[in-house]
């Protein structure tokens, strides 16, 4: 299978926060946001695998900005790097002030995708070629996290984590 | 502020999985089992704290078991750690088989919410008095989890996550 | 079949009131907390029979206190009486008050529920062993009630109501 | 006031049964039904007192025919009897068949709903004057359900439900 | 096929506006009242044809008047023409104001609908046969409104839209 | 003020087509797809104006492709031409093939939105500068599609249309 760049799969949702996303702040709930995020990141992983796909596992994610009522919210999802089965997808959310136009960061957040047949068992994908600094710190990141995960899902051991060690003592 | 017990605040939700909810694989979207909790584990929040609650952030979630449309699900979230303004909830999430009665645990998942006043300034809250054994354990794991996020989000040096480097390496 | 108690099949849902949730005045509706109600009854329903269940009819509901828009609502829904192939399943609906704490009764309701096979065929269901005061009153008036369904249905004559009959004149 | 007719204040729903209406064997959930009937119950409501209404009770409802996904429900409610705050509205439901045509009653309920001034004080309603037999009949019925909707609450002695005695004796 | 009046294939849908169906002017989102008036026009459509109905096109629509957060709005549909397939249907949406009792006509829309065969084979249907004066008008305009649609789809040269050139010119 | 291009506006959004948004045929209705649109196009219309806005008129929408049942939808909306406060926004609507990554055109639609202050008085709004061949095609159809709204509406004699006189007899 021939490799693919992020571009290629990029997947972007913009839409708006309607009252039932709402808390009783008036701003949307985290949750609303990370359904969001799940069905952009899913249509990314469907289009890099050309294969159905489903949610593997979501990683740390901070709320840090709040997201008012009304606000028109971007969700960007690129696959960031393709293991033999599983993807990571990365999302950033944006915002945007509507009397300025200013688009403001507000999250970040790293899905995990398996890629698998109509039977619901893995299926071999692509590899990603990233091409930006960007898309290449992303790429780089990725094992690192996938370490992490795996340690945390008590499936390999932490001194075996080279990646992750090198995390907390570089 | 008297300490609480995590019963005190225990929310428990039970409901089905309904078509919207579920990916073409006929199994519920990640994202909307996340959206779920959120939400119980905002009510878990309020209930310790008395306060109004925002998402903070969501730890790491793995996805093992596929949860078919139609399946009654429970979502039981526990405050685990409250710290000045913050909370951790834990989540666990069950599915029963409706031939033979058995609850089988589909999912756990881990969030931390902080107390706000009606204008949103953080707020302090009552400490946490874990009671069984599983209590104590998630209360200790509470402070590694936080050590973690802060070591994500760059907020703290891997060096002086004492506890955490514990966790890789004792 | 072995009779279970009450306990066995209860169910909690504890969720929030949203906007769309709301009349213009900024209560919950009667009719989505109907259809929550509904929802909760044919979970327990299930969980007692481990079969389908349709719902077969809800008993007079009285809505004697507003639910304000975020509200934190619990139903809790146990069955309080089996017959043939049928159910009454008692609800109990809360809202509590999050300054204090303290929850409030703020409904009751009956739903009678049918256990089918998949094709929608009555099947047999175990009994129901009640253990605590309130739910031997429950299940002692359950038949009252079952007699009360069957003369507005017109399928009994009120005067052989004798359960009903003495809740008039006795 | 102005006494009006059941007419004046008929409201009609047309609308069809969607996937996430309907529980495993494809049929509309009862609560479902139950809470569009509420919505088009209280615009009936309305369109009498020219008030905010809202829904004191509903009584027994009984769900004899199972409504497939797919088909196209009409609600249709009109006000049977109004007392000095509070209105009895009669709600029938018809479930038509696409090939013939042929439209066949699926239930009928029965609501109560209350006027309100803004602040949710109950206000003074006018009198409803029935015109055809059908009209008629339900206008008389409607005082017999509402002493057993006073019993049943605990606000009436069933010695004094005269009219109500006189179902099971007459 | 014997020919169908208007009336036989009416359909009436009052509901309310509730908060997700508005924009940050808490007026209803125009797209909300085009799903709305889809849903009842396709009902009509059924109901003239007693065949499943697909949505062709919709016409020109144009929002003069917001419907405000609360409001009772009620869609009236009905087919004012027939062609072999396919059928014009005529939708008024009306608002009432809730002291006055005055129903207001807020927009009209003309959608087309196609009737097919469980496969999606377009099938033949019955006439229409206008009986009011308002029936034949809409009868009448409905083959100039189809002439317009084919030449803004390109599929007839304008210079052999008669009826539609009498439009501009007469 | 400074003219913009289309680009500055546009505004993307990918989504999946869930059950409730399907008929009876599996595929998606007519009124949801219009309904995103116009969710789509306020929010090009919003980035042009940085002002609230609102829908005006939706002009003829053609549906001759269907939409399955979990597909992905993406809907594209770009400003083609602004007038004194009014903006046309057109929209181009593609789903893409899961095996072979190709994306096709499933409809074009044209809406126009009015820029208001926040208390829904039209305000003025900056000129649109086309850059592409398209773009420029679109601008220049404005204009003919405007006279045609305002005939339509009986706000233009058709004899003074002379941009639409021209589509029909050059």
């Amino acid at each position: 299978m021939k490799a693919k760049t992020p571009k290629e799969s990029r997947a972007i949702q913009t839409d708006m926060v309607l009252p039932n996303d709402t808390n009783p702040l008036n701003n949307m709930f985290g949750g609303e946001l990370l359904a969001r995020m799940d069905r952009v990141a899913s249509i990314a992983a469907r289009r890099h695998s050309r294969r159905l796909t489903v949610t593997a596992s979501v990683n740390h994610v901070a709320f840090n900005k709040a997201i008012p009522l009304g606000s028109v919210v971007t969700v960007e999802a690129s696959i960031s790097r393709a293991f033999r089965t599983s993807m990571e997808v990365y999302l950033d959310v944006w915002i945007e002030d509507r009397e300025s136009g200013m688009r403001t960061k507000a999250n970040e957040a790293i899905f995990t995708f398996v890629a698998v047949d109509e039977t619901g068992v893995p299926v071999e994908i692509p590899a990603i070629k990233p091409e930006t600094d960007l898309e290449v710190s992303r790429y780089e990141g990725a094992l690192r996290r996938k370490q992490l995960s795996l340690v945390l899902a008590g499936k390999m051991k932490p001194k075996d984590a080279t990646e992750l060690k090198a995390l907390f003592f570089d």
